[in-house]
């Protein structure tokens, strides 16, 4: 790694270049013992193999009569075989003896099948009186009987580390009996907003001289830590203050950092001055539009993401940079979590060589529609776009009528 | 809707026919006032249009100074314009007075600029001596100010009811000083699990006479129900006794209730029998497979699902039925949330006109291999696969080599 501490923005990094930086220091967090009920989404942390049988006993697969299969060969409507009745097997509440040759006993569905018993003949070709049973089709020995082990073998390797938990696959780790299973701890994420302009969420915008505006970024920075498995750590605005902002990056019980404004090379800008001061700033500007300030560096051992303060441009580096790195702190797949959609361009989309662009997108008749906006302060276009392209750094753009991959901002194309 | 109440097994519904009038008689539940902070990923239940301007104010979109963009006409390298330094303007600190003619305030981006003022001009192109500041370069009226409204004006229809909410909608709200939104309410789902030979998630299998199995049924529903928005009330594990289950099925606190194990015909079956004498059943048995027992009706107003007790079948009526109706009550959608992709088949799959089949399928070499089974018992099978094919009742099977849709357990294909 060349140093680049003091480039500032004279010289830019490219956005490959930064994510592959980050995704050869990156690893997953240790992992934690997790209760059974909680573990559906999390990322597994162990190798799973199975210690018991399931079922672990012979079960009936049908209401019915459990029977040895020989004795009941020849029979039919016409020729009806009559087996004594010695009693009834119903799930957790077995029958406690031995099946002896010409005996039959009533078991339902789940029951267990006793010893002696090799086949259990369905209810519906069976009459039962005066303690007898008549069987009036014959049924093949092993018929209608789950075996020892036939949805899981001691043994089995069931579910490998890294695993995101299905809900089927909590429903079978409960039923081998595990109470908890090792998961990757979720990251815990320190916010750290900085601005004297900013009001706290849920307040009215203007303040008292009417220039203070309401905290958007980490609002939105939470959802996404949320979507991407990561836990956030108490939060308030900190003011544009030296001192408060190099602690906050130090917070001790964060495993990532994500700082919102004071990014940039400007006056008030004392983030990257501060990384670089007490830790690595190893990237400072990216070749990109929007989030070209974007910082990344490190500070005790963790990762600080220098966000821009334009609410799209920290949306943007967030997506490319910071969200990559949380899941796989978490144990997750780097890849972007939207799905992804073709579409014809419906206009141009001008870029640069040398610089990757993220493009928000409408989606109208079918074709991906360029939003037009002033820039990356307008995060309302984010929630008029349905989603947004990236330009790769090798084009200069993309032409009408290009078909191009569209990450949604929602499971589905609007209707 | 004829009565059905006593068809028992004996006539069939389709899949479609339940799942209509599942549509048809379920709307979303009522809103609620949700904090902010808790409104990403919910649904919103108002429209919503903004009150205020975002930005309030006229804001620097540089960092430089503002000045009359006509005090600068005809500043070049060569014949600099000085201009009076008259004080500063930083975000959330603005400056008192008028800008007067000739005169130029230092101004940060995000701060307001002051009346008086119609230009930023950079700071690159300029040069702060004696009080006073030498502009280079001419800026044009307007230039590097964010308008008033530019992100957002008064009036502006926002977001509209029904919208998932995304993290940057949820910004924009904040943006606009909204501290709570009306939000569909989660359903609170009520879980029956009978079954006298199931112990509860976390014990070991087996049991005192090696015939109990743990329940796995609660573990998967529970997951799959908070993946679909709803929460899940208190749960126990009942007994096969009527008044019990009687009793949770009319759980109060429900807006929809699941009950697995006891659906079918048999002897210990009680759950459809209780539902038809205490409110509706108003389908028994539907044509598919796995998941054939499945049952729905209602009882004091709300949806009762009885899910067979195989996992597998579970599962699967769940997906096909429980889930819709649940995403509907939560306000979204009754689309299955699985991503999809298209595959060749490996093998054939041979099914039935007049029955809907739910396929599980490994993904092998790009194709989608049906796994082999003994039933809708193996609840690891749905751990093997990489998700399901849904065979239509029209079809009576699909063919090797033939491409299908496979609805994906995960987000990803397998490596």
């Amino acid at each position: 790694m060349r140093d680049v501490r003091m480039r500032g923005f004279a010289e830019r990094a490219d956005v490959e270049e930064v994510d592959a930086f980050l995704a050869q220091h990156t690893s997953a967090l240790e992992a934690q013992p997790t209760p059974l009920l909680e573990c559906a989404g999390r990322v597994l942390a162990e190798d799973v193999v199975a210690d018991v049988d399931v079922p672990g006993f012979r079960r009936a697969a049908m209401d019915g009569y459990a029977v040895r299969g020989e004795d009941t060969f020849g029979a039919s409507d016409y020729d009806p075989i009559a087996l004594d009745l010695v009693g009834e097997a119903l799930p957790g509440a077995p029958f406690a003896g031995r099946l002896a040759p010409g005996q039959a006993l009533r078991i339902m569905t789940g029951a267990a099948v006793p010893e002696g018993a090799d086949a259990v003949v369905m209810a519906e070709v069976c009459e039962e009186r005066d303690g007898r049973v008549r069987v009036r089709e014959a049924v093949a020995p092993h018929k209608n009987i789950g075996a020892v082990g036939e949805d899981i073998r001691t043994g089995d390797a069931l579910l490998a580390r890294g695993r995101r938990l299905r809900p089927q696959d909590v429903g079978v780790l409960s039923s081998i009996g595990r109470a908890s299973l090792r998961c990757t701890r979720r990251p815990r994420v320190r916010l750290v907003v900085t601005g004297n302009e900013l009001l706290p969420a849920g307040s009215r915008p203007g303040g008292p001289d009417g220039t203070h505006i309401v905290d958007s970024n980490s609002v939105v920075l939470r959802a996404l830590v949320v979507r991407d498995g990561g836990e956030v750590l108490p939060f308030e605005i900190l003011r544009d203050e030296p001192d408060a902002i190099a602690a906050a990056m130090a917070d001790p019980a964060a495993d990532l950092v994500l700082v919102s404004g004071g990014s940039s090379v400007g006056q008030e800008d004392h983030a990257p001055r501060l990384l670089a001061a007490h830790g690595r700033l190893d990237f400072h500007g990216v070749a990109m539009r929007p989030s070209s300030p974007t910082g990344v560096g490190r500070l005790a051992g963790r990762f600080v993401f220098l966000l821009p303060g334009n609410p799209v441009s920290c949306l943007c580096a967030y997506e490319f940079f910071a969200g990559p790195t949380l899941r796989a702190l978490g144990g997750r797949s780097r890849a972007w979590p939207h799905r992804r959609v073709r579409l014809p361009l419906a206009r141009k989309i001008a870029s640069a060589v040398g610089r990757t662009d993220y493009v928000r997108v409408a989606v109208e008749e079918g074709r991906a529609v360029p939003i037009a906006t002033t820039g990356a302060s307008i995060l309302s276009s984010t929630v008029r776009a349905a989603g947004a392209v990236v330009v790769p750094r090798e084009l200069e753009g993309m032409a009408e009528g290009e078909e191009v991959e569209v990450r949604l901002y929602d499971e589905d194309l609007p209707a």
